[in-house]
């Protein structure tokens, strides 16, 4: 803009939120864009994306034309051009209870569902209505560092549980023990997995069911990626085992109809025995989207005939090609020597691999590699330690004034990369082949 | 649900955020709702809606057929598919900075655009950003409560300078002066005007900006209801005096384009002198939308289209007929003795009329009036007085300890009653006629 000059910035009296940057700089946006602003511009080579779950442009992973139509119908009809009630219009409530009932021993009504932007949404929703003062929840790591900025955002304090790689990331469930105590309202599981691909066994996940009971705290299953599931361990969805703990259920139509764009998510209370309602989390969600935002009305609209009409051959075709990219990356991962893959992906859109440094020349840490990688190769993965927070933790216990307190917490798995499979095979091929590239150059000489 | 029995809600350590309800209870939406629970089932009549500002499902008021158009070439391109960029995709943030340089004498850049959820985010966004410790907001009163409910939600504490209904809804600046601190942040203004329907001159919004900036505070300028101007004053941009005061400039589609379903909208800095920017604004809006929810990429791909090939005769067309509306409003409303407009609306969709008890026999406040006439006549009005809330104040001036302070504040004008025009003229006549015969039925007998 021309400066038109005259007045000076000294005379003003605002500033701006300060905490606002601690909650932002943790998020996987934010750490792409540093790794892009790395690239060689004289690279003439396409720019392989490894670093976020998103294949939309791929052709392999264009979504379905009966959801296309959908939409197209929808906002043709006029019908769906004005506000929605804030808990989404009651068709779409419906269709999204009846998917999730074809796999549940009881049955969801419209009412235990709420639409929300994306599963991002309902991820701001849940974290803000659970942030009272002096509450604590239980995050994995590694694990969606969205999760960490949201509850800064809210002051709610984050504990983290480790994901054992030895156990297939299966949950530490005696750290979850050990972690938590009176101040405790939640456990996040993912699942399946982001970052590290894995899918949990029906065992496993009654098992987290029966120790959240047991801390007498809910379990928010974040199931973004449901049915996204190609190994041998099958899909079962954490509402299941709703009669056992209070459930809340995320998801989206953003991974498996591959369309992150539209924003179109919901949050469900899997909870037959109705204790969120007794405890007022029910009310404190409608509250709160009393004062949020709602996704498009015609996107709404076009839910039922999305959940209804998508036929099985789309989903099939998705998870066969995941399937072969999953082993595409588990293969030629294997011929780099500087990276270890515990366990071979069997669900959602990532690996995490470890790094061997003492292989590498001149590269120690795992944020080095993927700024030298994206610089020499234009190939983007996602460093495994995101970034070390600080934590404003207000607690209040009236009337005692408010005591303040920083902490310092670490998002994610230092020395680890999470890497997409998630791309067109041929491109996949050519971004770790340069990978190989890149550590054949950097190997230390022996 | 089926109750599966077993599990007690005493053993659960969670509960929720008490705060919400405070934020939610003052929303339209949430007043707006409990007049439809008190609607007389029996009433084989058709419901008039004159509460909220949503004419999207009247026949005259249809969307033009180019920005459905432009909805379906996007989303059937599968360009859009995929995430957004979190400032908004590139064409649509030019396009916007385009459509409003017509009207400004300086030109605005895509980056001073950031794309929301409607007008309803940017204000989420602006009033988080600004929301620093003991900092304070001035906001119009009457207004629109969405503000006072995000205000209180991010603990930024609200003073309420008057409209002034006999200098036609003008902000008194005398009162503006005498309660802005050094604390104070920002002044709102809405222009076309919610609730009351006035349109300001550029004379009086020449010396709102000079009054901001000498008290050091930038202006917030809501123009959701931007050239929906159909009287004699027309209608001008505040950021026509960013050079004199920084100008945020919050927009959206909802309401000239007829789709508030859509949720697209925009946040802009209207300021040519960069103040915004210094001062860390910019930075702390980038912040915050990066752990926020975009518009649908698809919707944003359209914009472009929707801005630049709307035609001129769609608008008219749109103006022409909320002046027949306004006129049939204006009329009307002189034949029912207990209320009185004090000023013919030039713009929005709104009027706001003062009751006046002595004339009515059993009815002695706003909200009594309009749930009265819910129940006995399927008529929608929206009281003035919204609610008396309760204001949890933090203010925490480091290194002491917190302060907690709760104030009660009420939002909205008692006695008064927002009536929307914007509906089928049909459905206008049809409503102020049992609103005539429901005063009728209720006035004191003499
Ligand atoms: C674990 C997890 N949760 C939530 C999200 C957000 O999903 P959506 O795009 O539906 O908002 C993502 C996106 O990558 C994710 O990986
Ligand atoms: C003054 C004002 N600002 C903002 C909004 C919200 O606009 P949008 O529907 O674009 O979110 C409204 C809606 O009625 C309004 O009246």
């Amino acid at each position: 803009m021309e400066n038109a000059g005259g007045a000076n910035g000294n005379q003003w009296g605002f500033k701006a939120n300060e905490e606002l940057k601690t909650a932002s700089g943790i998020t996987v946006r934010g750490v792409l864009n540093s790794l892009l602003e790395n690239l060689n511009k004289n690279d003439t080579r396409p720019l392989i994306p490894l670093g976020h779950g998103d294949p939309s442009a791929f052709p392999s992973f264009r979504t379905a034309s009966v959801a296309v139509d959908a939409i197209v119908h929808s906002v043709r009809s006029a019908r769906f051009n004005c506000y929605s009630s804030t808990v989404g219009i009651l068709p779409a409530r419906r269709a999204i209870a009846d998917y999730l009932n074809r796999d549940l021993p009881y049955k969801l009504s419209p009412d235990d569902v709420y639409l929300t932007l994306g599963c991002t949404q309902a991820i701001e929703v849940i974290l803000t209505v659970l942030a009272r003062p002096g509450a604590n929840i239980l995050l994995p790591r590694p694990g969606f560092p969205y999760y960490e900025a949201r509850a800064t955002h809210s002051h709610l304090e984050v504990r983290h549980f480790d994901l054992l790689p030895a156990k297939g990331w299966e949950v530490d469930l005696d750290a979850v023990e050990a972690l938590a105590d009176e101040n405790t309202v939640a456990l996040v599981i993912i699942n399946p997995g982001n970052p590290c691909g894995n899918v949990y066994t029906y065992q496993h996940l009654q098992k987290i069911a029966e120790t959240a009971k047991k801390l007498g705290i809910m379990v928010i299953a974040d199931e973004v990626y449901d049915h996204l599931a190609f190994g041998n361990t099958p899909f079962v969805p954490m509402g299941v085992f709703g009669s056992i703990v209070p459930v809340l259920t995320l998801g989206s139509i953003s991974k498996r109809w591959i369309v992150p764009g539209w924003r179109l998510g919901w949050l469900v209370t899997s909870d037959p025995n109705g204790i969120l309602q007794d405890s007022g989390i029910v009310d404190s969600i409608k509250s709160f989207l009393n004062i949020s935002s709602d996704p498009a009305t015609f996107i709404q609209g076009a839910v039922p005939q999305i959940l209804e009409k998508t036929e099985e051959e789309f989903f099939s075709k998705i998870t066969d090609i995941l399937r072969e990219t999953a082993d595409i990356c588990y293969d030629r991962l294997k011929e780099i020597p500087c990276i270890t893959c515990p366990k071979k992906p069997e669900g959602s859109m990532f690996v995490m691999v470890k790094l061997n440094y003492s292989l590498l020349e001149g590269i120690n840490s795992d944020m080095e590699f993927a700024l030298k990688l994206a610089k020499e190769e234009s190939v983007i993965v996602l460093p495994g330690k995101i970034h070390k927070i600080y934590q404003v933790l207000k607690r209040f216990l009236l009337p005692n004034p408010l005591i303040l307190e920083i902490t310092g917490i670490t998002v994610g798995l230092k020395d680890w990369l999470r890497i997409t499979f998630a791309v067109e095979p041929s491109a996949l091929e050519d971004g770790l082949g340069r990978m190989k590239a890149f550590y054949d150059r950097h190997a230390k000489k022996q």
